[in-house]
């Protein structure tokens, strides 16, 4: 018998040889019937193969990521097997899960696939995956899958075997399709219950463009067909959403050939949300005890060389430019500049937390491929702030740090979101993590701890940390359901010791701060594009360009609208009177399209009874008010960001 | 009889080969006692020269500019001869007049000038300057002006000599020294009242470290020992209000070797100054109709070849970082980036006068030796802004602009200003002026206009233009009188054009916007580094980083003082608790030294009343108030910029 040991801590006893999907039987029918893999000591298997030893073992559906690129894998194999059994003769090279979906390179010869194909191959996937055919797990030895792809005059796969061990070679095989694979898979094609082939693309073989270009076929798949609707309506909702056209038609940033790719100029409507988010970033830091700074975006070289940002990090930073023998470089990231404040003052325990916060702009090298919109950008302005604080402090910091994220994703209406702490990789201290194996499972512990003690939905993903010390991807999902890696939290325990930053204790001796980098509203960039699909444009009133538009109903109430327009202008609204020689249908049509959240109808009634008629953007006629109570309610609807 | 004309039109007649002293003495004595120079058709004169033509004429006395370096430039000579008695053999290179006096630079051979002599040679100079003598002016030919120099072995006036015309040499004597110069000089050394030799360095000859070093002898000279005294004084309270040593000791800025020369940090206190003087520029700008903008820090080569700062002012601005196979640089000016916003979407005359801020950021080179303090920086935080308008809006938002300035020296109390208005050179254009004539004429004479209209205080300084058309340098003058360039305002005729901008006009037809270049407040560096002279570091209270400090007598107060704290705190005050365990007196002292406006004491008959008892900065105690009528005299005294 062996011990399994489930995530709840239970731990059962099977026959030695039993599989997850045996245990998943022991505990209901129904779970079994969702079990797409199993992650075994942290490893995803298959749900069919044997464990041989005591185990911790997690079921996997679809709800979990392994789960969903289990999924996705496997459906790539069966793509690849109505591929083979269409085209005759295709050859594959490689065919992962991807974020959405998956996909499969190959190579059809002289044939040309085009997305005209898609609904033939489709058929056939379905038709493969009704056959509920078991995705069945070989292993073998180096020279017999040589002998293999050497019959099947495969030279791809024969490249892949090249760097394969000896003792580490599987196959698997669904149907008619074998495949050199590591695995897993799902249990069989039968769970495939919905297919949408997305796109046909050109791939150089290993991305490189002397090679030949194969064809790479990108698709998705779903349990249930409710679901495969549901993506593809969201599909559509996002194109609608999409920030980029959004963006333009709004007026709120551009791009420009001679400024250069990746770095957008915010015009005066994209500013003004800047200035709202920075309004409400002060506030909010202001009132949590932090202290404003501002530094320069550039620095010398030996800086970055203190901070270890150099020379690994330099891929991503832009060039140095030497000056007086020296090269500076633009910054990309605030903190050594943050350091720098920290340690120009002599501080003592009196002093911390010492919490210093500035919007800081950051320059990054993306390769030109990569940038799209405001989501990969070059230029980043950062929500960015570092706490120093001692080791005893550490819990209520990380915790208050936690709570402004939640404030922010309430004041949003982000509702679903997800920590995931990235730990180290005990394997590589020394190399991507600093070399303090003790520091890392202290203060990933105390991390975990303030996590759990305020129920805040997390993962754990090995691996993944920051070079110096555990870090939180806040992963936070837009009002159509995508998923978007907002802001960073990270901890820090060892640029104190590099850069020499220290505080005296009670004790009187010099201690290292531990320090908290932090940036619950990401950078403008990437909050502003979230927003924009988020909100598909229409911003609460507080965040609005334009919050109230007066249209008068013909030019002789132009002189009533000014009046109303000074009134909204002393209360610090942001108002416009449409005085256009158009009808007043054009006028709330123009303003629709703005988004402008309240529209002020004013003709000869309003101007008789001193009144003005309310128009909701989207929802239309508001009723008649008195103007002194409209900016009451609308001062209240702005002041609380409702 | 030749035909006069003085600067008020007025036109006299006077006997050909009359001089400017004739000229002054024929209107009163008392003048002509004043009268150091004068200016003949634009160019400075000795006084006693004869006038042959008919010519405009400007008597020039202290109170000028050209009076001032006339004044020095003689006191350099002064400053010559003494040395020639007292060290014999000594040469002499140059010795003109600088911003605060003047200097020499002169070969003592083997002897070694200490500031100790300086008291013996001011002896001496004072003693010629009571001699009265005269600066005679006589021309003679180049053989003439070399046999003089090679008969005294003087290396240096003959090396001078090389480059100068024949027909073109002037020898200048008063009392026993005579020295090749193009003058002109005052009329006697008796005008010299009041001298100071300041310091004694050392110069290369020519400024090139591989020649020989020359002693340079630094003074200055007034006409009246009163200046003297006072202008001693000032730099003695210059000193104490560095703003260097007030910056590091209040905790404005820090400057730190890792991160570069000339790139201030700004600690929280100065940040604070920051933000509220972007507050004020953001108000201000906002209710003159001006929309806010943010742009990235870099551009593409491309973007400087079309706005032309490449290559003529690639020397001062970094080095370009490549990528990509593309030149990127640092912005040493935010204007290509706005014009690339105007540019963004179509315009038309409706749209116009559009006007865009940014406080941008801006990197230039200086030279490390050039740089000081917040003065001479690398990083510039610029109070920008550029106004696109018609020609015919041009004067109006001219004036706004100037307005904007007044209103700003008013918050300030900056009671002493002057516009310089740099013209451009109509031998240079084409060259150093856009090669557009007639527009340069227009657009000083609407510049001129405006100013005139406005009884702005201004001269004219040919030759300074900005290289797209005439600029407006502000000189402002602090507290202690001395003299700071604050900020520009320029106009632009040409960058219209060069970035293809245009405005479909009434006509329906493209027209090229002017644009105005302003920046009231000038640079955060600048600036702040300006008011921390003016104010000695005692900032108003709607700037100063800490705006009350409450000071309980002892422990048993400090709860109390916490409620009043918080109260304040609730009101967007600045404040803190001194709840250190320290005698009041210490609180008091130690909050003075750190230039809290207000001081709040509390102790036993302040709880019991429940008052606070008030002290004032650098006053001292104005009795006891109640907490709300305090809160609410300081915030209408902050909301004001009292």
């Amino acid at each position: 018998m062996i011990r399994i040991t489930l995530p709840d801590g239970s731990v059962r006893a099977y026959e030695k040889g039993t599989t997850a999907m045996d245990v998943a039987k022991s505990i209901s029918e129904g779970l079994a019937r969702k079990v797409l893999a199993a992650e075994i000591n942290g490893e995803v298997w298959d749900a069919s193969r044997p464990i041989n030893t005591d185990s911790n073992l997690k079921l996997l559906t679809w709800a979990d990521t392994g789960g969903k690129s289990t999924f996705w894998h496997s459906s790539a194999h069966l793509l690849a097997e109505a591929v083979e059994a269409m085209y005759p003769g295709v050859k594959f090279w490689v065919g992962p899960a991807v974020d959405n979906g998956f996909y499969y390179d190959m190579d059809l010869g002289e044939t040309r696939m085009s997305e005209e194909a898609f609904a033939a191959l489709e058929k056939k996937m379905n038709e493969l995956a009704r056959q509920s055919n078991v995705y069945q797990r070989k292993e073998l030895s180096k020279a017999e899958a040589i002998q293999y792809f050497t019959d099947k005059g495969d030279e791809y796969k024969l490249d892949l075997l090249q760097n394969l061990e000896d003792g580490n070679i599987t196959f698997y095989t669904q149907g008619n399709f074998t495949d050199l694979c590591r695995g897993p898979h799902i249990p069989n094609t039968g769970f495939i219950k919905a297919i949408k082939l997305m796109s046909v693309a050109g791939a150089y073989w290993k991305g490189d463009e002397k090679n030949k270009q194969l064809t790479r076929v990108y698709g998705i798949s779903f349990p249930a067909q409710k679901e495969l609707d549901e993506y593809l309506a969201m599909l559509e909702e996002a194109k609608k959403r999409d920030h980029r056209k959004l963006g333009k038609e709004l007026g709120i940033y551009t791009m420009d050939d001679d400024v250069g790719q990746g770095l957008p100029l915010w015009m005066p409507n994209g500013t003004i949300i800047i200035e709202e988010l920075e309004k409400l970033a002060k506030e909010t830091e202001n009132a949590a005890g932090y202290k404003r700074v501002v530094t320069p975006h550039i620095a010398k070289e030996s800086m970055y060389l203190t901070s270890g940002h150099l020379p690994y990090y330099a891929d991503s930073m832009f060039p140095p430019m030497e000056l007086d023998g020296t090269r500076y470089y633009l910054r990309a990231m605030n903190c050594p500049h943050h350091h720098k404040i920290f340690d120009a003052e002599q501080k003592s325990y009196k002093d911390l937390p010492y919490r210093i916060a500035e919007y800081g702009t950051c320059y990054r090298y993306e390769q030109s491929g990569e940038l799209f919109g405001l989501m990969r950008v070059r230029c980043l302005h950062m929500n960015d702030a570092h706490i120093y604080c001692s080791k005893e402090q550490f819990a209520s910091e990380f915790k208050a740090v936690n709570d402004m994220y939640l404030k922010y994703f309430k004041i949003f209406g982000i509702d679903k979101y997800v920590m995931r702490l990235s730990l180290h990789d005990p394997e590589k201290l020394g190399q991507k993590y600093v070399n303090e194996p003790k520091l890392w499972l202290e203060t990933e512990a105390l991390v975990r701890e303030v996590l759990i003690a305020n129920n805040i939905p997390f993962v754990e993903v090995k691996g993944e940390g920051a070079f110096y010390g555990p870090k939180i991807d806040v992963q936070i999902w837009s009002a159509i359901g995508r998923e978007f890696t907002l802001a960073t939290n990270q901890v820090d325990f060892s640029q104190g010791k590099s850069f020499k930053l220290s505080f005296t204790n009670q004790d009187n001796e010099a201690e290292t701060p531990l320090i908290i980098h932090r940036a619950p509203l990401g950078t403008h960039e990437r909050f502003i594009g979230f927003l924009l699909e988020h909100y598909a444009g229409k911003f609460p009133t507080w965040l609005a360009p334009l919050q109230v538009k007066i249209l008068p109903i013909s030019d002789k109430f132009i002189e009533y609208s000014k009046t109303i327009l000074d009134k909204l202008k002393k209360a610090d609204i942001r108002a416009e009177v449409d005085d256009r020689n158009e009808k007043i249908g054009k006028k709330i049509r123009d303003t629709e399209l703005q988004k402008v959240p309240y529209m002020l109808v004013i003709g000869e009634k309003e101007v008789a009874e001193q009144k003005i008629s309310v128009r909701l953007q989207g929802k239309g006629d508001a009723g008649a008010k008195e103007i002194d109570d409209f900016i009451k309610e609308l001062t209240e609807e702005i002041k609380n960001r409702l």
